[in-house]
């Protein structure tokens, strides 16, 4: 018999028996499932409920069940559901009626929402740490290519030189964001939901601050009701990594086009690509296009959370057991993801030269041609004009900006000078640019040097 | 070594290889890829590529492997990727030289789509199955509960009386559209695109019609680089549980609200729900919480196929194999909650006597009410003004329409006779329904034979 | 008062009318709507609730209300919620009494989805047209561009030649389908609603049959319970329109690639690029990235809508208001992107020498290699690995395969003579390719043939 | 000509220009774009680009225009494809020279960047404000219906009571966290774009810590190429107005259930319902449908910007500009909804007599029943049993728990005793439930006051 069959007649048909339970994935849960019961095993006798000899015994029991677990000999089976009965019907098989006690004041409803929480408490400090991981990749690699210049985009259009590592720098302040998301989600974590019962607390004398404080929380949480149907944390940490696979995703789609045959700007190592079965001259960036592929399902995966919650009534709903796998998916592929893009970017060989080449055979100086005229007077609307001009000029007869003559250049306006050559030279522009923040040596070092401080806090 | 690694110096990195291996979860195609791998075997032996001798050495080292992988004694490894390099490479253990032949004119690109859609072809005929099991189940017990009335609901306020048979037969309705949308899914899946290679066919003389013949498909596929990087196939899968998803969603919402303690018009078989751990009184409808929990997550594989595509360039991008999770994992749910369901609506019970006491203790006949005037010639956006105002005066006096005289009846229409009381009974009521389809009791009869010759067919 | 207030008390507040309102956008259904109303005006006639002059007076002031629609003097105002009860309200200050009558045996609830249906009915024959457009401009520019070779990509890598018009060919079968599937999804909309009333059908012999006929439906709706909560009509028509967005938006891919300084194989004319506010140079595929964002949001029209019905219980709920601006978005976005998609198709410049050139730059032959050796009688596996190893060598050594000598090759194999270098000739390939559906020029000319007779249907 | 048109040879298309102008929805950014460029003029001027002269010009000819767009005075033109260009356009005619320089060192990828956060740093407060407001709302119900006892639900089934207080407060602490989450994702938006240019900052010495300090912005962006492709914070703001709207869908599931004729808990008045052109006696929870319809529709906006995002390659794509509809969507949307949730909380009356009845009648004192004995020293497990046993015993006899006599519960444990009978009184239980954040009467009230603190800040 089920733990709740008392009011039962009929057995659980076994149809639904494996339909329900959820013990193949939130066995997962299993360590944190023991250490909340350790908790509040301790809490029961502090507020008299069990003796201290049944503490140990529980307690005890507890240790012997998680290393069953670990060495693989403890037996799972789908009519025991989930991961918290399975452990409670094995500590009752080991501690008698002990054993029986500790369920007191507690129910599954809060259980697994602590559980749930102290999961991610641990897991999204790691991905934190893989966060760092990557930061510091992208750090090192934007310091070692501080003077590659490349072609910056838009459009998929070769738009202003840049540096590659002032490419790989806006990267880094994208996943720096994503790093304080991740803070910020996990305060919101970090609330203890024991003791609220089913929905609505108990009578017991239960101290939730003593259970909080030994599973080192900084709060309980405030509303019973709330507590037990609340997945908004599960949310949260689901959209924290959603954002840094879209991240990822981007990168990937830019490394695997810098890949290309046709860019050739940077080749990725042997041992991060795959071949073909049937084409012997293939190496492909698989790792990228996985991350890509697998930001798509991450983003799934708040969708799936989203459309659960979205019409629930309060409060605890047996739909609410649909969030484990999603949320154990989202975590784990950001977990690695982000390990996998550290390898690419630390093994990632720029090819300068292309790079170089791509820069010097664009009409891309245009710009810093426009602002030569604006100093000079020429509004920045007609500059461009002029500017435009010649670039249609230069495209139909087949020309490439350094092979422009002044005597060409004055057709266009009198007031280009001898000195516009030196002012569009990648080089020089890429020295003269002034902005805070802008594509230039100068800016991108500033930021390089504040950021490692910020990296090796 | 990989068998793709002629032209790799480095080794796989570990992280990737576990990173990008698939084996974990279409080995699930084992048996199709067998399949698959023996036609194309009969058929290089039909162009000469092997001999019998070697056709026939293949063709049994395939079955042994079969069998091994059913025995559970087959060795998965990341390192081999997926079930096409598992198979291959023990074969080529099992057979040498003939072994390292199979994959001529062959690539992982075309296999993979074979593959997947034997699988599909074979995997959608069993969802067909069940949902014909639910068609026949909702036809057997709407035929059960011909006589009993109850409320129609439009915004989850009492709106018009049905039959609850009329009700199943709405869902029954449904599931039939998913059944033919299924088939036409089908259709669109029946294509057999061996041959197609990597991405552009072969210089062999590949025989496809033959393979194609062999494995029982209805054409071969049209253009080689299409037929690679197509998944709307996956996509139709996916979209076609979806619906039949979205749909036991709605029917599970239904039966939640009417096993409520409040409404209390059905009751679930003590075998299809749980109990709680904590309170002693609960039997919870889970089976259908999670039905409606499992839609979400499978609307959501859709999205994962459908984001995973849209930002791919010609042909086969690795982020394709990111399709097979979600698409498996739609087709077990979508099986799974279809005999679920089944049970659920076998096992449930009508309380009639709740039902028709819903009935009776409503203003639902207001609309036969304001049709009484309509026949006596009043405007019929007058004839629902003056019901309107009549209920208004009843609900504030607290008076049920069983209740009305004909005296205070005649306050708000002289036209108001005796008749009118025979005209909104329930029981008239349904019997004077007159449309096509609307909720009498002959209209349903009419409807539940005609089903039972299609459920039959 | 509304004209359903006679029960209410209180005045609708006014932010619930702006908020419920839908008004600003269903007014796109007006036509259908008269013209729906006309039919159901002519049946009430029939069956004795109109008489032949209030029948001609409703059908006269119907015209009349479309011509003021029409001509922008219609006045429109969020009190009156929606346009049945505009159009309703106006009808009885141009007829009185007659006008009264119109909604007899009517529900809002079956009238919404008449006029849907009939605006799909209408839209989705002009999506299909525009998908014809499409297809035939596909095939147009696969015939000019027969000759034209290049390389075929997967994972965005130089995989084997191909010629242009086989890849355009690839999107032709897309697209083919997207048709097939939308003729699919238009016969399930073909079926006529009203009669059903608000959910139950009615007491008043209203004549379906003859509606459906006058309006030119093929099937009258089964079940008046789910014909007024179904909206798998609307999913599906949003379901055809994202797929074909999804092609479009792979397309764009593309060709956003296609036509990148890197690969410059392709170039959009003037018309269809826009330029940049700050750089005078830029000329960018802007039509090919907005159907590319477009596709996003089509996509998301689809979970709209799956997410919006996923909840609901039976029958009508005001959720299903919200299915309108989904609907309509996603039916306009497809229409005008074809549009655009098939300007960009005719449009666009092939730079047959750039494309040659990069397929004569390239390892890709090395398939044909192998199969050379293949067909010598090595194992395909072998070859694979003898290929992949002379790829390493010349890529090592800088060297492409046009530079390699006999001697060379015969290093890796003995079996190599000088007939490799005819059969790893482009040229050579796309000939010698055998089959079905092939990279090859007699192929992709016979599917072309056949095609052109598929479009002059 | 368009102004950046120099290096065109033909026109735009007329159907691009359609489908490409974002006119339509970026209109409502026009007081943002004029007050970005007031503060972009006067940086030129204090860096020299423009006089004094040229400065005050165009501050009085933006107003001039800002006048023009309120008085509906203004010419919109899918030619000038955005509003950008549309104010740029109307400030050379009116200003010549001086509009013509406005643009230097600007683009409209920074420009858009800059309109957007100041937009949603203007709109975000308008939503906090709103919530706060439905704070308070709930806040002052909660506080009314202190003494109003209710039952609890899980499953949708009778699970423990608790009060109509407890149940809002649940709702009042779900959107508290809206209300900080929130708050973190504003410090996100605060962040000043301009002066990064097209991509890659400037060579003119643009003082962008001046336009942030004119503008009122925290801080200036970092990196020029993530300055113009970060569209995070418009996911961050999305994601904040979808979980908002995510907990009203859930609110207004709980109020359409609790307003159903069979619960009847709760009554909305007439101003916030509508009624049927049909059925005359209906009153439908319009406002709270429509709520949850919106809600699927916002969570898909958050699913458009990631689709959007995740596949693009750096930095600006024109894919960026279906940013505007989901965003401005979200935020209109949940504005709105927050008043009208708003409205419903304070105009709902709660019907306290069935509410105390359905409590009274059901067997969820079953909870404290058990502890009662637990509190004896049975073992909470076996205490569970025994209850469970009873429960069913009562089902099966029809008689409620309020019938129960000490005989026959001695029947089921010799522990009983009469003062069972005080301890699973609802009264009692609401008195004697200890821990923090229980239903209980004390619990509620303290927190009831400590949230009067929070709201009164």
């Amino acid at each position: 018999m089920k733990p709740w069959g008392g009011r039962f007649k009929g057995k659980t048909d076994p149809l639904l028996e494996r339909f329900s339970a959820s013990i193949d994935y939130d066995q997962a849960l299993y360590r944190y499932d023991i250490e909340g019961s350790k908790a509040h095993t301790e809490m029961l006798n502090r507020i008299g409920v069990l003796t201290k000899e049944e503490m140990k015994d529980i307690a005890a029991a507890l240790d012997e069940i998680q290393k069953e677990i670990e060495m693989g000999i403890f037996t799972f089976s789908s009519s025991l559901e989930d991961i918290h009965m399975h452990i409670e019907a094995r500590l009752i098989e080991k501690t008698g009626e002990a054993g029986k006690k500790l369920h007191t004041g507690r129910s599954r409803n809060d259980q697994v929402s602590l559980d749930t929480r102290m999961y991610l408490k641990d897991q999204l400090k790691r991905v934190e740490e893989s966060l760092m991981g990557l930061l510091k990749g992208l750090l090192q690699k934007a310091e070692k290519e501080k003077e590659t210049i490349m072609p910056g985009y838009t459009h998929m259009q070769k738009a202003q030189v840049v540096t590659f590592s002032h490419y790989l720098m806006a990267y880094y302040y994208m996943f720096k964001r994503d790093r304080e998301r991740l803070q910020n989600i996990l305060r919101g974590i970090d609330v203890m939901p024991l003791g609220s019962g089913a929905l609505a607390g108990s009578t017991m004398p239960l101290d939730r601050d003593f259970v909080r404080k030994k599973l080192g929380f900084a709060r309980v949480s405030e509303n019973s009701m709330d507590s037990v149907s609340d997945r908004d944390f599960v949310v949260d940490a689901i959209y924290g990594a959603a954002m840094a696979m879209m991240h990822m995703s981007r990168l990937s789609e830019d490394l695997i086009i810098f890949s290309s045959n046709e860019a050739a700007f940077v080749a990725l190592p042997d041992a991060l690509c795959t071949g073909s079965s049937l084409m012997p001259h293939k190496k492909n960036p698989d790792a990228l296009e996985l991350i890509r592929g697998k930001a798509s399902r991450v983003i799934s995966d708040l969708f799936s959370i989203f459309t659960i919650l979205k019409g629930l009534p309060m409060t605890y709903n047996r739909d609410l057991q649909e969030d484990k796998e999603p949320l154990f998916h989202a975590i784990e592929t950001v977990k690695e993801s982000l390990a996998v893009m550290t390898l690419c970017i630390a093994g990632m060989k720029a090819d300068r030269k292309r790079m170089e080449r791509a820069v010097r055979e664009s009409y891309m100086p245009a710009v810093e041609m426009a602002e030569y005229l604006t100093l000079k007077g020429v509004p920045f609307r007609e500059a461009h004009g002029i500017v435009g001009r010649l670039v249609r000029d230069c495209e139909e007869k087949g020309k490439p900006f350094k092979n422009l003559t002044i005597t060409t250049l004055k057709k266009f306006s009198p007031l280009f000078e001898k000195d516009v050559f030196a002012s569009i030279d990648p080089q020089a522009i890429l020295k003269n640019r002034k902005t805070e923040g802008a594509a230039s040596f100068k800016e991108v070092e500033r930021q390089i040097n504040a950021e490692k401080v910020y990296c090796n806090r």
